[in-house]
């Protein structure tokens, strides 16, 4: 089906929001009046601009106060209405959206406003426009579609249909299957627009909650299908506006954006096809597991000593890159001292995610507008699919290893036909030999750090826990849907968490084994973009023991105020001698209502820290309880340290 | 009365809360929690803290889910509260609050409840320690204060109380005269918080909302009120949180949250002074007009262009200071080019209001916490009394004159005993004769501005209608109470105006004539505050004749679309001619039930830009419905300007 979206839903001035939306994909736009109004283009310029774009322009809105009132006051109403017509008509656009009145003066009499819609569709048939009347949730007579539509259907005019807004329809809570028995020509026009579930004033909510389809509450596939059955073909159109939104750059948002409506049709694919012979996108591709997280530094000196000393060792060197892997049980890190790292300084730059069919995983990513990331490689390198997540992580899809790879030792395909890409790699020994002029600075920072570079012995280790990125302010909700729909992972509740400075917000997205567990985080305002803290989580069987012989090793580890173990021993019956150990070291504890979780935290090296986690009887969250006071040790560390 | 705050309400770590707790003059505090656990301090550090910063430890909160639980979970219960209870004998806190339980586990069940609260309140007792119990407005079974109450008397021990909190009990819609059925001495303690009236979920309500009393739509004066009148005579505390306090600096929000309080005393001082005898605020001294308002500039070409081509003349220079003072009807303009301008740039850095009393305006101000500005004057300049606003605007106290002032005429004061501020200034004919080796440099800048200096004649502006100022993101609120309670100004509705980046909020205050207004307006961000443009907007009664007077001697008025026009054409019935004339000089146009305004505005010198406004009819807006056409057209001439 065709897909548009309303100027009102990007930020910018008129030409920065079509531009945005004829990138991002859209076949159409709403023209939002005032974006119009403040526009110093011409309708007729605007007009060309839109055809130019490859866009058509699928509605004008909105007319409000229009109908059910004394006569004089229609007759100013059409008045008005006529200029709008003749307006639509330079601007080439032949639908025009009317709101139910809100006006107090407007009466509550269905066959005066019956009357007063079929007259204004007699004028607006003489311009060729056709009117789509839309009952507002806040509307003062008429504010449920069904309503609406028995005034449209009264009216009995062939220039009169309604308009549908999913918002207006499922934040009454209304039953959107009486849509079925509205015959599909009378429906104009489709507006989706999704929302978190909130007990709040609707019109408030409208205002500054309005989110993509699939980044709120609402059932919006099913009330597509409802519109469907009834028989629409029309464009699906997204009206959405929220105090994020606005702020937002036009760019990614129409990305985001349409890639909610590709998900939304994926999810309505069967009634799709049949409606429209739609190429909905390939199914999704669930990673199995965390192949590896590569993190980029300029100076790879502290991040090998905390990686050392947190019990991993540096096993293979990349053949063409100045890449080392470090390996301890099947956790895998990437220390890249590449280009990138003069530029961004210490972070987790990438994510490789061990896929079932990396190429239909790329595939699907690319059908959803993930920005695929070209292959940067040597001649004889495997070739890797990578795209780029919202905030700029670079995600790797790569073929799972058959068999639990033991310490020290890389993994074969699961599909034979597939290449590993520790192939790129070669073991330590062997390139420790390699002589190469170019590396010869590297090498010295190598020597450097082969004193801690083997690791402490047996780390107990197990994998890659979870990884935690900070998402850039504007791009939450994008960053929850984009893992859920490009890589079938769930999103898990979503938390508040205070520092001393905000609230920060945190989700998580997981797969079904929580073998991948990732959480999005976000800062308390736009201006904390600069300073993203991410982490990686490492599972272990027993972090008191990790953890003792990461300070061994010379590791620091964030210290935790005294008064958090008063306070653990005043809210569980721990052991005293379980509790000094907790205090001693800066282990923190949760519990839910399966089982418990042990953590604590390095010292952060750049924007990335490392965090040792125990995971016993199936517990699920990620310490957020504890977060708080993890938060304000950072920031005072921070301080500290500066 | 005796004023406390709790560490919750302010930003950063225990030992910053405490610190602008302090030195915004509370007598006490309310240790949150999250906030000790937070804090490197031991208890005993902490109180020996906070007593040598003058604060008593009023409150330890919150204990939760405590009660009405079976016995198994009441005994765990009671030996968690133990643990606190000793924590709180070191922090030497004698109160702690405990909330009504959220827990699915707890029971419906008052007889227990309260049997349970007297068995705490009895451990507490052995520890010095007295319960306050509240009951939370989304506690499972107890919800409102009078349900608290009934579990307190049933339980009957001296050492259980209730605590009240006004956002509870008014946000629950509950009728506060009941509290006075509550022995004084049985209510424990007072938490005080207002929040706009909103219709929402009451723990989000809660959580992101509540605000300072006077700064929200709750009765905290009537509240407070029936609290004295049942003879509470403990702390008036304010436990306040929301996402922007979270965020700004503790200093700041300190200082605004302690004048909520002076300022709601003053509102019940009559029962206080009952109660405590306490010295209430000076009485408001309500401002009469603008004196003037003065503008930083490092470059006084553009500024003195602006001005002559608006009519202004130059009339007179300041004795001692590099100021020039502008005329226009009783429009007075200060022209500062001192060391400020080179620092800010050209800025609307201060206000003069006239007052009929100087000395009380200021005695006022600063008893409601507004910093006194120190007179950097020389020997013989009139001395004046000035403070600063939240924004850092600077607001001087005048002496009345007694008649209107007629074009390049310096009034004299209404009170003979009062020196006029004119007095420092000498004419402008005078001034440039006198030699200063000094003035070298500033000379030359006059001479080249001479041109223009005279202005163009007899213009049509009238006086200063309003001015207009950009508020810091984290201070919105605060600049409101701020210039109501200080002034005696009175709060207009607030408006959400879209730009094409974000949502603008605006709130005027006026004094009872219209002759003093300001309107307050905040940005979308926190990080727009670098950017804050301010305006003088000047009456007139033509505005017309002003705008083209003002383009024929040069100026140049902000663009507007041409679709504007359209859209004024569809919406009112002007005439052809003014509507051309409108659109030709770029004057908007609104109307509200009383009359109309048209208005248009200058382009942007630094921060500033001026408005010429033609009310009619007591129109009392603002043009807010236009507010997004100007603010898109600024947009673009500053993007075109870069």
């Amino acid at each position: 089906m065709r897909t548009s979206i309303a100027t009102v839903s990007l930020s910018g001035s008129l030409t920065e929001k079509l531009t945005a939306a004829a990138r991002a994909g859209f076949d159409g736009v709403e023209i939002f009046e005032n974006d119009l109004l403040a526009s110093p283009l011409t309708p007729e310029e605007i007009r060309a601009r839109t055809a130019d774009l490859g866009l058509s322009i699928d509605l004008y809105q909105p007319m409000r106060d229009i109908e059910a009132v004394p006569e004089e006051e229609f007759a100013r109403n059409l008045w008005r209405a006529r200029h709008k017509f003749e307006l639509m008509r330079r601007l080439g656009a032949d639908t025009v959206l009317v709101c139910s009145s809100v006006s107090p003066r407007a009466v509550d009499d269905d066959a005066l406003a019956a009357e007063q819609l079929g007259r204004l569709a007699g004028l607006a048939e003489d311009f060729g426009v056709r009117v789509a009347y839309e009952a507002l949730a806040w509307g003062r007579h008429v504010n449920t579609y069904d309503h609406a539509w028995s005034i449209v259907e009264a009216a009995g005019h062939p220039a009169l249909g309604t308009c549908l807004d999913s918002f207006h329809i499922l934040a009454r809570g209304s039953d959107p299957k009486g849509i079925e028995g509205i015959p599909g020509d009378k429906i104009f026009f489709l507006q989706l627009a999704d929302a978190p579930l909130m007990a709040m004033d609707v019109l408030q909510w409208s205002r500054h909650y309005r989110c993509f389809p699939g980044q709120g509450g609402f059932d919006l596939s099913g009330l597509l299908a409802h519109v469907l059955r009834a028989g629409y073909r029309g464009p699906l159109s997204l009206e959405v506006f929220n105090d994020v939104f606005r702020q937002a750059e036009a760019g990614p948002t129409a990305v985001d954006a349409r890639r909610s409506l590709l998900v939304l049709q994926e999810a309505t694919r069967p009634l799709l096809r049949e409606a429209a012979g739609l190429a909905a996108p390939a199914a999704p591709v669930v990673p199995t597991g965390v192949a590896f997280a590569e993190l980029v530094t300029p100076d790879v000196v502290p991040v090998a000593e905390v990686l050392g000393a947190l019990g991993f060792t540096r096993t293979a060197r990349h053949r063409s890159k100045p890449v080392d892997l470090w390996e301890q049980g099947r956790a895998r890190v990437l220390v890249n001292t590449g280009p990138a790292a003069r530029r961004d300084g210490t972070a987790l730059a990438a994510i490789g995610l061990e896929s079932p069919d990396p190429a239909a995983a790329a595939r699907r990513a690319e059908s959803l507008l993930a920005p695929v990331l070209p292959r940067r490689r040597a001649l004889e390198d495997v070739p890797l699919d990578a795209v780029a997540a919202p905030d700029g992580t670079e995600l790797f899809f790569c073929a799972s290893p058959a068999l639990p790879v033991l310490p020290g030792q890389v993994g074969s395909p699961v599909r034979p036909e597939l290449r590993d890409w520790t192939d790129d790699f070669e073991h330590a020994e062997h390139a420790e030999h390699a002589e190469h002029a170019e590396r010869t600075e590297r090498t010295e920072l190598v020597g450097r750090v082969g004193r801690v570079g083997q690791g402490s012995g047996a780390g107990s280790v197990t994998r890659i826990d979870h990884l935690a990125l900070t998402q850039p302010w504007h791009q939450f909700d994008e960053a929850v849907l984009f893992h859920h729909s490009l890589l079938g992972l769930s999103g898990q509740e979503s938390v508040d968490v205070a520092d001393p400075y905000g609230l920060h917000r945190s989700r998580a997205v997981t797969n079904a084994d929580g073998s991948v567990r990732i959480a999005l985080g976000v800062g308390p305002a736009p201006t904390d973009d600069g300073a993203r803290a991410q982490h990686i989580a490492l599972a272990t069987d027993d972090v008191t023991d990790a953890a003792r012989r990461f300070c061994a090793a010379g590791g620091r580890l964030l210290a935790v105020p005294a008064n958090y173990y008063d306070d653990l021993a005043a809210r569980y019956e721990l052991g005293d001698e379980e509790l000094a150990t907790y205090r001693e070291l800066g282990i923190l504890y949760d519990r839910d209502r399966k089982g418990e979780f042990r953590h604590c935290y390095t010292e952060t090296v750049g924007r990335v820290f490392f965090e040792l986690v125990q995971r016993d009887g199936g517990y699920q969250g990620y310490g957020a309880r504890n977060a708080p006071v993890r938060l304000a040790a950072q920031r005072a560390a921070g301080r500290a340290g500066r």
